[in-house]
């Protein structure tokens, strides 16, 4: 009820809401014929047992099955032949015929193609293909089917195996309508663009139905691997100094002071005195190096009371800090982020090439490039660069964001496609 | 000054105070008799370059001499006839005579006795000598010398090795009177006991010194060791989860209601609209698994606005976090906790050594034990063990403290040194 009232908000058309609620209706009334004026069917399927609603009471820890569930993801050419038992909600449903179906489901960033074709040998009826297709998107459904190979490659899910289905089974139902279509929010520009040439107009999910809507929203595959590349760049950033003796800490947030000058803190009460939040954990760090930790690192939120509404500007955000003691040259410091940026990149290009490729479908992106030893400018090579360009900056001048991003083009073409240089410009 | 200023608060005994004084100032008055009286005897240090302050510039980056410095914690018999490089804070500086000194170094939970004696073929002068004792303790000193083996055990210095020095330079001064002595900081209970029983009063660094005087606090080698600990539970925290298939996120901690019931909660303004700080990442776990994570965890701080003095009431802390969407049974999140805990168990006995001696020399505890297969009781068993030892609890009532404190004992001594037991007792 609440996500009805709150439909206002979305930006799905009054249009298509008035045909998926017309739709409901007729799919709502159709099962309850079908319950009341067809027991005898009911009664004659002999396959009734391969798919139906799970009650709640039977997924509430009442008996380990011992059975084990694939992840869709891991479903490949390999699986052929095989059994398996896979949860997913259900992307798309496409009824084919009374006696034949395709159920999409999804898990995370993958998909599979689940095919039902009514046939005795299989233990399919017609009903449970009725029953398949009288699902809610976003329903989470059990299936136990074979795996199979396509004859042609499957262009609308990401695995490239079929599962004919032995069994369905519906977990938990999702509402008829929801306020986020998943394949519209999961579109990138390009398709936008192509519709639009093709005189189509697609529905678009804006910000504010993505953030109102946010646990539907995480769900498409972009999102889904953008929460991993985070995952990926923090474990990495942690077990790369970790490996180089930097002890990970947790500083306090609440504190009695300012902990930064140049930004805005967020105050408040703590016990009947003034308190703020941490707007840097620099102190803490830095107190850390005094008490003899030689090298720390903490990963934690800041946060700063900025009213300026830039990229660069945020009230709350995850810093990724280190701090090191340095013996003789800040070139230790410039060899660690070196070091320590080339391993995050490596790492990723490793291990997240499956991540990297599905947020590339909605946002495309250039690939990732970098020197495994980094370049390193001094700052009158960097001065030079711009000068030749035609950019003129102060003698020992700080470098502003424009001739900052101007460096970063000269450099990426002269030295072909080097994205990353390391701050050791002095 | 400001540390001066604040000494009142410390609780150094007004007597040891008058004494570091009146010793520092006879110090100081002898090194300047030394520069003032003695220019001859200065000129005549044949090894005047061995030795000496190193001015601040020196060590601004000024140059990269390809010098690496040694751990002392990796100083052992292995290293026996090397020459290294070390640099440690100097915990004790012990003249012998004109021509003799001890200084023992550390660094971390480390320390490892230098030993300097005047000798023409050493390069060492008398003059060095005497620098070396003039040093403020706390100072950060960087020693070249020998390695060799003791002919005794060492017992003031955890390194089983001595440093014949060859050079000293001191990086930096510390003041002469600090107002924590760190081996007053470091004493367990027992040195007390012990000391008292002697009729010998030692002094004691309470909790609000150590607070004012944090940095210099985290020196002893306890604290530096539970810290390094802390750091090993999340890396193994979040390696046991991220293996088993969870995503690790962070949630926020602003927000624009309270997260959880029955807490308190910290209120703030945010662009002129009420906000509160998140008491628990619960909801948002929640999303995520809503989201289509399936497995989330998360390492970040939590805040309860809580008046109750406990230990188990903070107002902020790190919270270790972790949801799972469970397929059929509970069980599957009861196994995934035991597995946490054994692998974080395991980590820590078999990684951790040095540090859980370290922390156990000046906090005693018992050393860790488990099962590599969790002991599961069920809630009846539990009952039943409590009703025999004389608990008498109500049928399907909750467990309060009292009676789980004494179930572990219980458990303790029924399976001979259990420590830990799963949370399935339903």
């Amino acid at each position: 009820e609440e996500l009805e009232a709150d439909l206002s908000a979305a930006t799905i058309s009054k249009k298509q809401l008035k045909k998926d609620a017309r739709k409901a209706e007729k799919a709502g009334k159709a099962s309850q014929r079908q319950q009341q004026q067809q027991p005898q069917a009911e009664e004659a399927d002999l396959f009734a047992a391969n798919y139906g609603d799970v009650p709640v009471e039977e997924i509430q820890s009442k008996a380990i099955s011992g059975r084990s569930w694939t992840d869709i993801g891991d479903l490949d050419e390999a699986a052929a032949g095989r059994s398996v038992l896979i949860r997913g909600s259900a992307q798309t449903l496409r009824p084919v015929s009374k006696k034949m179906a395709f159920v999409v489901l999804r898990q995370s960033m993958s998909t599979v193609q689940c095919v039902l074709v009514a046939s005795a040998d299989a233990g399919v009826s017609t009903q449970m293909v009725r029953f398949a297709t009288s699902l809610s998107k976003e329903s989470i459904v059990d299936v136990e089917g074979v795996v199979t190979l396509p004859k042609e490659p499957l262009k609308a899910t990401t695995q490239q195996v079929e599962i004919q289905v032995r069994k369905v089974y519906c977990i938990n139902r999702a509402i008829p309508t929801l306020p986020i279509n998943l394949e519209d929010a999961a579109r990138s520009e390009a398709e936008f663009e192509k519709a639009e040439q093709n005189g189509e107009k697609l529905v678009r999910v804006l910000q504010d139905t993505r953030l109102n809507y946010r646990a539907i929203d995480l769900r498409t595959p972009a999102n889904q691997a953008i929460f991993r590349i985070q995952c990926h760049v923090e474990n990495k950033f942690r077990e790369f100094l970790f490996s180089e003796n930097f002890i990970g800490i947790h500083s306090p947030k609440l504190i009695g002071g300012s902990s930064e000058g140049g930004a805005s803190v967020f105050k408040l009460e703590y016990n009947g005195q003034p308190a703020c939040l941490a707007q840097s954990p620099q102190l803490y760090k830095q107190m850390s190096i005094c008490g003899g930790f030689g090298r720390v690192f903490e990963v934690g939120p800041v946060f700063r009371a900025e009213k300026s509404n830039t990229h660069r500007h945020l009230c709350e955000f995850i810093g990724l800090d280190a701090e090191m003691e340095i013996k003789e040259h800040y070139f230790e410091v410039c060899d660690i982020i070196d070091g320590l940026f080339v391993a995050i990149f490596k790492h990723l290009n490793e291990n997240c090439q499956k991540e990297l490729e599905t947020i590339n479908r909605q946002y495309p992106f250039e690939p990732l490039k970098y020197l495994e030893k980094t370049l390193k400018l001094t700052y009158e090579e960097g001065i030079k660069m711009l000068k030749e360009a035609g950019t003129e900056i102060e003698p020992m001048g700080d470098l502003n964001t424009e001739a900052e991003k101007k460096l970063g083009r000269l450099v990426k073409e002269k030295y072909v496609d080097i994205l990353h240089v390391c701050n050791c410009i002095t």
